[in-house]
């Protein structure tokens, strides 16, 4: 299987950037872009997983979250320059939606396939819990209610201090995980179990390897982004559908592909880590930047989304929160999650 | 006790059947029926506890929701036919609320005024409160909220989809508790508890006193149901009132007799399954089903409640997930949620 | 530390009286009022605490809670009188959030400063956990999203029966707490603890300190109350600001005065129950009791917030309860809360 994702990104890589300066039809390209990503998104799990077992399972969900959403974070910057506010507030759903319900859901269901029942850190589960709702619920639906009776200075004003908000309290969580309470909720079983495995790669190696494909995703993704309104229009889908749908499942291929690697080996505190670590990097930390760096911009994007949007993200994270809180995942809950995903998906397409 | 019954169900069988044949006056149709469902009831109650001895609480309180709902869903088709998708929504909302509060609010309470604190399966709590939040909340909130900006065809395409996931994921449901997962969340306690107890009745006569009473209830409601427009009338009470509180206690004597029946034995194990799993059955089975077959008629039915009949299934359903979560119970819990239901009675009766 | 606190009361109160009657600078005086409110507060903090060591946690704490609330009911009656309905909700709105966020957050946040992990009763937390989603969301909602169909008389209604049902089960609640399930859910530890510690007072005079402090707090509050509107104009803040949380932090001073000091000094127990007794002492006692004493007043006073009220109390009392419904805290818990309650803080003063 690891050949296979060889010879796709040794061939996919440089047909990428050979179709996109000649110009080849966009369902060409919008294939060829995706297998391409897929592979290099192989890479980046192996990469991680290597770099987990080195580093442990914190700090290698933290890398991990941070190389998938690096890639998000510069296609919605330049977006913003272009005025597209409701796209990236769109595609700022769409990674709520894929981590929370399609990453997670897929890890806790293949895992479950193989393993009858699986436990992952219950502090870390109730840790997640508690900035889930202040995130996603509380500092996204609170700019949305109060906006109805403000002017849109005083909603930006409120989106500025939430952003502020937002990311102090990010900052304060790493604070809380790496250092004053680091290793104090840590199981002594996962303290035994990293000992257990040796990493294929050394740490400098994988190191490099998960830069190297980042920076080629970065590239692939963004020439993929010009592709689709070609093939939006092609196949009958709204921007809307590929905002919150297509760009979430494509631009979170590194984290699906990492988070069901952990979950088939039953590495739950890793693949967790990733879905929901993913999920509130996004939240707490890449929507408040963007809300920041978009003050430079003519278009300025407060904090508001669309009903369906906001709706959407709050009962994905309140199904997340009763499913994972007591730290044990089997196939049904799984179920469950991509359930929801399909529920919204039907949503944002009919749209 | 059982001889009371036994001459109420003897006498008001029969009285049913002549009274409505002679066409007597609506308030005393409307007593017989009442007094009669509550005996049938009974039977149905004492033939379920017979079966659960014999075949485990889970599929006991399978058994006793099914036969349940067969009757609701009967109605309901009947009044689909006539078009009065705003009765079968509200009744199927009545159904939620009656199950949730009502059935499950008097099991604890009585329970609790015996037993100081009353113990259920935990993974069985936490299984029925993943269901309920992806159910109720999830999956009826969303059509809601993406309805506001679709046409009726998008909305009718948006709760079909979603009526074919809920029916799935019930499937997946019965298949992980029944198949996969059988006994591996069973309590110890449980498994022998199931030896102490003598059946009333062999299972041959439970089944048939069940289906038997099944059937005389079913013909009792249809009955009852033509008496509510006088009544109403004579009451002073509204059409949503009657759909939502009165249809949904009656309909649901039988689940309310035998899941106080089973907390009053400390059985909560069964109490819980049938109350919540009724609540389960109607919101992942026949309402869907209900979706499904009113495409056969001229009048569709999309999965749209009123805003009233949905935020009291939603706070229902939080309220209930917070107090079962823990697996245990005392009176006042069941209290509370005794008092939530005569909130949302007030509230139906006034609007 | 006391003796600041000593001079300050003794300074503060005769300052207090002579500066309101001889008409200083509303300016000068708020500074006077607030000090001077924080060194009583004190006192009514070390009262309590000497009380909890004698009565026990949950009697320390329900002293405190009504101590702290006697002020504010006080208060409102006479703000019902004049006919400030709006005042009056959004001063309810803000000991809710007060309470909830600003007492717990800097308990939680201050306590875990000093230790790494706290913990208190786990039976208390979700009893509290199932009261606080059942008053401030399903009662608090339902009258809300049933309003917008009803005319102002069925809304009044709706809410006079709402206001009923939660005094009675506050009333149950006490009941359940002090007399049937009395000691039943007390953990070894705290029964232990109360013999470490010799009170400061005796219970008499820890009760006439308690009583006179009130009766000052009362006092000065209500004189504090007549240097908002200058105070409001000279600092640019809107009533809606002052309402929900000015007066709310000055009228909640004794709460988090005790609530704090208990938490520094471990007692978890105590410092959960006023800032959750509090809580819930306002929404199903303060609350509905001002629906009923509306009545005899010319402008009634209905139980429907506005949306920002309404969302902002919801989303608190969500948070509050995955934060605390474990029963363990840490700094990072409380600043979560704390973090909450900026971001309401600046939503209601651009509002």
């Amino acid at each position: 299987m690891n050949k296979v994702f060889m010879l796709m990104t040794f061939i996919g890589v440089p047909l990428s950037v050979i179709g996109s300066l000649m110009h080849w039809p966009s369902t060409l390209l919008f294939v060829i872009y995706c297998l391409t990503i897929i592979a290099l998104a192989s890479y980046m799990g192996r990469a991680t997983e290597s770099l987990a077992i080195v580093a442990g399972p914190r700090i290698g969900g933290l890398l991990n979250a941070t190389f998938g959403n690096a890639v998000e974070l510069i296609i919605s910057i330049f977006a913003l320059r272009e005025g597209l506010v409701g796209v990236v507030l769109a595609s700022l759903t769409g990674s709520v939606l894929g981590n929370l319900l399609l990453v997670a859901g897929l890890s806790f269901f293949i895992g479950g396939l193989k393993y009858k029942r699986q436990t992952f850190n219950v502090f870390d589960a109730r840790h997640n819990s508690g900035l889930l709702m202040f995130a996603v619920i509380l500092a996204f639906v609170i700019p949305e209610v109060f906006s109805f009776e403000m002017d849109s200075d005083e909603t930006l004003g409120l989106s500025i201090g939430v952003a502020i908000i937002l990311m102090t309290l990010y900052l304060a969580a790493l604070f809380f995980k790496l250092v004053t309470h680091r290793g104090v909720y840590q199981s002594a079983e996962n303290a035994e179990s990293q000992h257990e495995e040796e990493p294929e790669w050394s740490k400098g190696k994988a190191i490099l390897i998960l830069l190297l494909a980042t920076l080629a995703v970065a590239y692939v993704s963004e020439n993929l982004v010009h592709t689709f309104e070609t093939v939006a229009e092609q196949f009958g889908w709204t921007e809307l559908f590929i905002g919150v749908i297509i760009v979430a499942i494509v631009g979170n291929a590194a984290e699906h592909a990492s988070a069901v690697i952990m979950a088939y080996k039953n590495k739950m505190d890793v693949a967790v880590e990733i879905a929901f670590g993913s999920t509130l990097q996004v939240a707490m930390f890449v929507a408040p930047l963007l809300v920041l760096v978009s003050l430079m911009f003519e278009t300025k994007m407060p904090l508001v989304f669309t009903m369906p949007e906001l709706i959407s993200m709050a009962t994905a994270a309140l199904l997340t929160i009763i499913i994972s809180n007591d730290g044990e995942t089997n196939w049904f809950e799984g179920l469950t999650l991509l359930a929801a995903y399909v529920i919204m998906g039907i949503g944002f397409f009919l749209l």
